[in-house]
């Protein structure tokens, strides 16, 4: 059987990201998917990673989201392209070396040790990127949404933008940045363009 | 102010180690902690790795753990010592190597690295190993005290009395190898022995 596609979609938060993995993962019939949080485990570590009640170093925070991470593939990513059907994550390795790496400083080296601990062979067929500058998605974003991640400052936001573009640049699996500022239809057509050369199962 | 010592006993269950980590924290008005679940995140982590009804991936295990160190470093771990008084830990992050790399095949490399994350500069000053054959220690057992761990097949709990031995021969960090089968008084004093070139705080 032909194993299914995995693709994740990144970005900061108001990028387009989850619009985009609606979209793609309804025009392929893909299993939808997010992190931190689509297990039952995985809802307990979100409540935990996202609560900003509980005070967290970087490098537990780093570590909740590998959990995460590796229960999400073994309970869902990796048997769902076992059994021939594709996978779109909103969110997905590259979100915890850009958020809790460059952003939070934790040290990255060890971080992609522990990251491929997380994931095993489960490396996405493509990354796409939905690149937005921080003041464009400051404008987007509803108040009242705001978590540990949301709320923290435009600092934290830009080196984590920086950190994507940077992962986009370096990494040896393949990624695509698109530009979230454009027009939806004209963001809509350059992920399709992006994903058409992926092996989809029919 | 002088730092306080950081003291790790380490062995499979049944080995002594918690009587002895107790005896020793009260000996050297040390704060005694244990490994999972020592701080209310920790709490929460322990009730899902030792609940045998949810399945885990051996990654998802040790990532759990090493969360819970990170979180029981940060806040417990580091602070104290860093207020002078010691630490008297029962299991730390030889555990997560012992279990879930030895025991459950995790790849070594990965999860060192991962360790160093979660543990940062807070090495122990001394991991002192309780030796027993898997087969005293299950003698010792109480047979209706069993979690995910304790309930593995005898095979898994050689792995990890070998691994325990193996990283007590290899590491950087200082350990030592103390028989947990000799009479309790011999025990303690080998414990004892073994404690007394420790810069305590006075």
């Amino acid at each position: 059987m032909t194993s299914g596609v995995l693709v994740a979609f990144e970005g900061i938060d108001a990028s387009g990201k989850s619009t985009q993995a609606r979209r793609v993962a309804a025009a392929h019939d893909a299993v939808l998917t997010f992190e931190p949080g689509d297990t039952p485990l995985g809802a307990e570590l979100r409540r935990w990673l996202l609560d900003k009640s509980e005070p967290m170093s970087p490098s537990t925070e780093a570590l909740l989201m590998l959990a995460d991470r590796a229960h999400h593939v073994h309970h869902l990513i990796a048997p769902t392209l076992a059994s021939g059907r594709s996978v779109v994550t909103d969110r997905y390795l590259a979100s915890t070396l850009a958020y809790q790496g460059y952003g939070r400083g934790v040290d990255l080296d060890a971080l992609h040790s522990a990251t491929a601990l997380a994931v095993g062979n489960c490396r996405p067929h493509l990354t796409v990127l939905l690149d937005v500058p921080v003041d464009v998605a400051d404008a987007r974003r509803a108040p009242e949404a705001s978590d540990r991640f949301e709320s923290a400052d435009t600092g934290f936001r830009e080196r984590v933008r920086d950190g994507f573009l940077a992962l986009a640049a370096s990494s040896s699996d393949p990624w695509v940045v698109i530009d979230g500022t454009a027009e939806l239809d004209v963001v809509d057509a350059a992920v399709d363009a992006a994903l058409a050369s992926l092996a989809w199962p029919q």
